[in-house]
């Protein structure tokens, strides 16, 4: 029973996915800011922060990677569209299921982490706008973060389309989504605090605006000042994107032989043995 | 040699896995909380929690997985048994060898952890009760609790549909139990302090009766008053799993195609290389 | 070329791996108990020292695991020889093996740690000797830390037997010494501090001489008092080893059906599929 | 179509795979190293620096593995000219992109994160020096950083060789290239304070050679007095990954029979079922 409308599928599987991303990336921000567990244990650090995006992406890539491919993104979708010949027609609505995904992803870590945010930022200003969309860190100009919104987004789609080459010995058993993940926990370690690693303008916009909606006045402009900011991680993931994917596509995948059997990255016969 | 009483083996599964989980789940916390380490070196943070908890799910799963299908909850044991026919005789079953382990299991923890917890909290109040059992952050509702419960395990059960389901690409080489441990890892990172996670009446209800029979008075209460919490953590995962399966089923599997060999989610030729 | 003494072979796999899972483990505890980073970097806590040891233990088992099996631990060898059939004239070389690796590896991490050890410890007490071997918990009884070890030995033998048993759905793609050092991973998180997972009498006793040896002369003592201390983390393991075993081997395994063909743990055809 | 460059193809895989390693490992120490998350959130500490390294090690041999082998670091490519006939030819080539590729990433670290390198460090001391080149720890000694960095590199190699040795039981899946990234966090958790775990020449004189044209006037010293200390991190690595090479090589690969069909390791047949 093929569907009759497998674009639904895909849709539903997009704005699924974002909003499980979602879900679990402005979750674990808003478990850390606004703290709660009693006595000796705190709710998380940073590397919490890093883990719970990454393994947001991992749980949202395995339940729409079969039904969409599990863009979630529109910096990826754009991407894929200029190197891999995703279709044109649909990239407009890919984009909109992204942002209602994230939109009601981050409506729902709004809802059930009210009490607590209430509690530690009861006049909904910038010390609790970060769970939901990302601002400069303190000192970074907006044009650093700029850079450095181009620079994460470069590294997230070069590696992922080397994830997903055929001839470039992709992780294979399915293990692709935890491999994902992982790269956005490193990206959220490495690349996380000039700009709150957005690079991802649905995962950005559609909590901003969910913010914007229930009491946070400020959500549109910078945290360092009266700038407007919402544009940043809109526009520099999308350039970052395409940069990445060039990388990839000109730097690494027009020198590939064609693909082989499945085999194994670096598995060498030892010279010791070769001639046996 | 098919045993001749297959139920008898599959309980046995039951209850040494939940007994693991909580093993590691409750020795973990119980290892946070007590403290212990000399000098300069702690005992863990929220991070340890998040992990104890999520590699003890994989390890457990490990063990159970062929012989029981390693429910360990249940909350999925009711969702697979709405959504995947899972035998309605098998269920009271099911649930009992899960209560049982998850209280066996507690009690090794209350015992060898004695010393320390007495060290810490010699009147057993709820100072040391959330090794054992959860209860709702400081300052957070039993509403908010509830709804949080209900998401947390939504998110539980939708995403192992997506990681067991034979037509949406699920993780293979018998890496889904990884996988699923790194998602419960996740849901203590993002929706852990509003109501400590619970998202399995087993995990929660046999812990808090072992510490209750052992000392701890205050069990079956809200760490925030008087009112009773114990039935919040049994009957909000139940209602959380049911919408998490609907969401997988009607949102995501409906609309795939039929299973085809066993591929790669993602893995495209590159557009580049197509017409070569 | 099949060598003309495989047990010599073997022997060097159990001596090279036990160093391997030492330089990682001791050293990892070198490292944050000496401190070190300059400035706002520390030098690690204790989830550094669970992932330390259970990474060291993965790293090993890919090292030995063609040649040897890779028990690296006595109280492996002693379960596999009265539950697997593993042979009872290798199993004193196996142990004699494992005990030597264990001390050369602990004796380089002695000799490249010695600027930073004596910086904090110039006297060589009992601050420092937990790099190399352990002792119970301040306040902890000499009691629960032998129930405690037992209880953690129990675990690792039960889920390594699950992980390994080729009836039981073990992981496959060669990814199980990833697991089993995630399940020490867990153990150091949930049954680390009343008495220092040793669960392993070679990694215990091997770096306990080779401090001994060189200015550690409480080396054989408990931390908190005068009572000699070395056999419990050698006594405990075989023992908690051997509950482990049967565990599975009795709980579990007598109720499995014959191995079928590779298949995915819990992979169940959607019942709303099945009769398409 | 094979290009008629291959060793074109092998150079820009080194270079590209290098300029991301260093990309996420220069750049997660910056981010520690400055700061940056405002409130209650830090931007990581010791585990994000280990975790961040290794994780970039994991996707730059995602990138560059079938183009080149992903050798990425010049011990790596001298052990395996040594002992897996590696062409000789080829050596300089390679580590010249690994050089070229290590100085373009810390350069893109240099800049992006020069916002907030001058808010805590404006006269670029040694206090963030470590973000790009290694150093003793304080109070360690020249000889005692030369050792470390012999056992880490000895460590990262002879565990390589294990990890890709065909007749090893290797992992399979492709799974190699995050089991590499865990052997980097582990070094960096186990041998990362004494001498800040370079452990690859390229790695450390690249980006030592972009921050000492970038205003680092000390960047070719010892940050505990005024010893030229450039070398160490490059010879100690190269002697280091010789001995891990021939440890592996002699010490476990010639007694190994040969290889048979992927096998799993450690899977047994059971003893209490072999006579079924």
């Amino acid at each position: 029973m093929k569907t009759k409308h497998p674009l639904l599928g895909e849709l539903s599987g997009e704005l699924l996915g974002t909003a499980i991303l979602v879900l679990f990336g402005c979750g674990v921000v808003a478990q850390v800011v606004t703290g709660g567990f009693p006595d000796s244990v705190t709710s998380g650090d940073h590397n919490s922060i890093a883990f719970g995006w990454g393994l947001g992406v991992t749980m949202a890539v395995f339940v729409a990677g079969r039904i969409s491919g599990a863009h979630l993104n529109p910096a990826v979708t754009v991407a894929l569209t200029v190197f891999r010949g995703f279709e044109r027609r649909k990239v407009l609505p890919y984009i909109g299921a992204q942002m209602i995904g994230a939109f009601v992803g981050a409506l729902i870590v709004r809802v059930v982490y009210a009490d607590q945010i209430a509690a530690v930022d009861a006049g909904h200003t910038k010390a609790t706008q970060g769970i939901f969309s990302t601002s400069p860190g303190e000192g970074v100009s907006v044009m650093t973060a700029f850079a450095d919104q181009i620079v994460g987004t470069a590294l997230l789609v070069m590696v992922i389309f080397a994830l997903t080459s055929a001839i470039n010995n992709p992780p294979l058993a399915n293990t692709a989504p935890l491999i994902i993940g992982l790269l956005v926990v490193a990206i959220g370690m490495a690349w996380g605090t000039n700009a709150g690693y957005a690079i991802n303008p649905a995962r950005d916009f559609g909590p901003r605006l969910a913010s914007w909606i229930t009491g946070y006045q400020e959500a549109m402009f910078s945290a360092n000042g009266p700038e407007l900011y919402v544009w940043v991680p809109i526009v520099a993931p999308i350039i970052g994107g395409l940069i990445g994917g060039a990388l990839f596509v000109y730097g690494i995948e027009r020198f590939l032989p064609p693909a082989t059997q499945p085999q194994e990255i670096g598995v060498e016969q030892p010279a010791a043995l070769q001639d046996r």
